[in-house]
């Protein structure tokens, strides 16, 4: 901590922990949310034939985090709804990478550099979402650690918990696999973060929230910049991971990533929401051109 | 509103908007909205083997509004089965048109001439409910205009916004549509009329609330009478949704109805709900009889 | 109750519902449930690949009941999860069934004289879980009578409720059958206790609540034990059950069991989960060994 006072990075992550979210963050999340809804196969085909199911499932990649951990903690699903501002952007972000003319919106925050910025943007949002549920359950049972992870992590994962369901809403039912049973990148990361802040909560991690709110954000705004330039699936806890299950579950050594391809030969549709989306990408920006 | 109090229609819009439900009403909701379980292809083969089941599927039909708009508001799902009386109705109605000798009670109420005075009384129930949502929700969130409309949507529509559970309670699972992606006339008439009322509550439409009831409820009865009469599914809204969707979303114009016929060819189960009911309802007419 | 009095009956009952339940009760119900998690098809291969996934359907298995009922409630789902030792210990005893080397915690307690002294203690964890469903929702509803059974309903029969949901985290989906469309005996009992609690609650049932705990928890001991002991399926109920719906509900004579082996021949899997996890339980314990 001393070396941080020294670095003034204490005061830095003061200031960054303290910064609004409203307009600027929250849009860029907006906007990287629901181009991962336009890379699902046939959500194109949905928000022509019934924008109102286009326009909820949009709402569910913008705000699901938001309505799982309203679930979770018991208050009502629709309560962040309250909020019409941050609804209207949202619905005008979908207004406009779904029905633009010329898919001009879409091809600009697509254009690869635009979008590296917009996906370390949202991690921003997706840390402090984490942050903010863990001590949201804090607050509401004071020991109840399983909780504060739950909590921390719904508020990180967002929709991809509810990925079945959405799915279900756009008339795809795909039972084989969810986020739990194969978590992506992003959703193993909320997990890790919502215990590391749990364990900040409890005092048993000793160390500012302000400065694990930046250390976090960071990983994970490079993590997932390298990722998305790179189109890689490669977990940075894949090896670390793999040595754990192995020793702890029995797991077979080698990790998930190869188990995608060896074991589930015949039935395959194991592959995670995210790869799916990724192999369709690249179609559908074709046919959307 | 001059003309309308010259007419005295406010007057008489007031009186109605103040008349009871309990009794005639609901009991006309309850068998209705059973009537078109009984419709439901295997429901009565249920009713046999699973009685239980089948209370359950009867109940969510008559109070599914309710479920659903006390799980929007973060209430219990079942606090309006403290209602003993509204339950064992309910119930006594369930039992008629499933068990009662010779089918007798099912045969009276399916009579064409009765069923059109009790589908009129049902649309009565369903105004009164979306108005209500409205204004539960406005209690609740005064500035939340999205949720007055969520919560209005859901008390006008019922049971087909979880259409895919009920069934699934029924042992029967149809992914490939629901009631969003391809809403029948009820579940459409309920957002406009959510919208509307909602717009009344904001002061941004200057009518009474007793007005509009009075005009959505006289809309609404006609409506359903009129398509029930005619065995029709074409809604009102078509020519004036298919232009607006065309110019808003880009989607086709001829409308969702010719949609249906084209499109899912090979997959073909697009067909909403009602339909499906409808087409199954002669079949088993006969079979009942 | 005179007789009773004299045979120190009801001082024995008020004791024996007094009775803590914390460490040794709740760890044989742990520990049976997840036994029966491990039963389940493919149980053993989703915990080699996603230990979060299994870890969260062994949470469900044990706390499935809490879950339910503060839904119904209102209440948080996770509200339960609050109380660390009991999900902790609940931990333990999943990764000892799933990962213990040798598999030897696993043959200890599904060695069947072990394992009819386990079954025996969770009836008794079973009933007080109904009794205190009940009361509850009593405490919430003074004349919610449908509420109550409810309540206790979903206390007794837990995860056996939510069963197509729980086998969704896993991957599986059997939309054909669930517990209610086919009831199991255990939750056929809830529900019958449920009903039985309801009636004392309300001062119908002329008998004191440590009495109804003794009695009920002494028949569905004795039940479990003998079912559990001849591996059958057989439920005490088939004979009246059999009467009173072919009466009521006009279902054909014969009874529930022998509809599962002539009526869905060319479907089949409308065996009810124990039974098909019965089924499985010998090939497991032969892999597992």
């Amino acid at each position: 901590m001393e070396v941080l006072a020294a670095l003034n990075l204490g005061e830095i992550a003061q200031t960054f922990s303290k910064m609004g979210m409203f307009p600027v963050f929250d849009v860029a999340y907006y906007i990287v949310s629901i181009l991962y809804l336009k890379y699902e196969p046939g959500s194109v085909e949905v928000s022509r034939r019934s924008p109102v199911a286009s326009w909820l499932c949009a709402m569910l990649y913008c705000f699901g985090s938001y309505i799982l951990a309203d679930v979770m903690l018991g208050h009502s699903p629709v309560d962040y709804f309250q909020h019409n501002s941050h609804i209207l952007l949202a619905s005008a972000v979908w207004y406009l990478i779904f029905y633009c003319p010329l898919n001009l919106f879409y091809k600009c925050v697509a254009f690869l550099p635009v979008k590296l910025v917009l996906v370390a943007l949202k991690e921003v949002v997706r840390t402090r979402k984490i942050a903010a549920g863990v001590h949201h359950a804090h607050h509401a049972y004071h020991h109840g650690f399983f909780i504060m992870v739950i909590v921390g992590y719904v508020k990180g994962s967002g929709v991809a918990l509810m990925s079945n369901f959405e799915q279900l809403l756009r008339g795809v039912w795909r039972p084989e696999t969810n986020e739990i049973l194969s978590m992506s990148f992003p959703t193993k990361a909320s997990l890790y973060g919502a215990i590391l802040f749990t364990l900040q909560e409890a005092h048993i991690l000793p160390v500012a929230k302000s400065t694990l709110i930046l250390g976090f954000t960071l990983f994970m705004a490079t993590s997932k910049v390298v990722m998305t330039a790179r189109h890689s699936h490669g977990s940075p806890f894949a090896l670390v991971e793999s040595w754990v299950c192995h020793l702890l579950f029995g797991s077979p050594l080698g990790g998930a990533e190869e188990d995608h391809h060896h074991a589930p030969a015949p039935a395959s549709p194991l592959k995670s929401k995210e790869e799916l989306s990724e192999g369709a990408r690249k179609r559908k920006t074709k046919k959307a051109e």
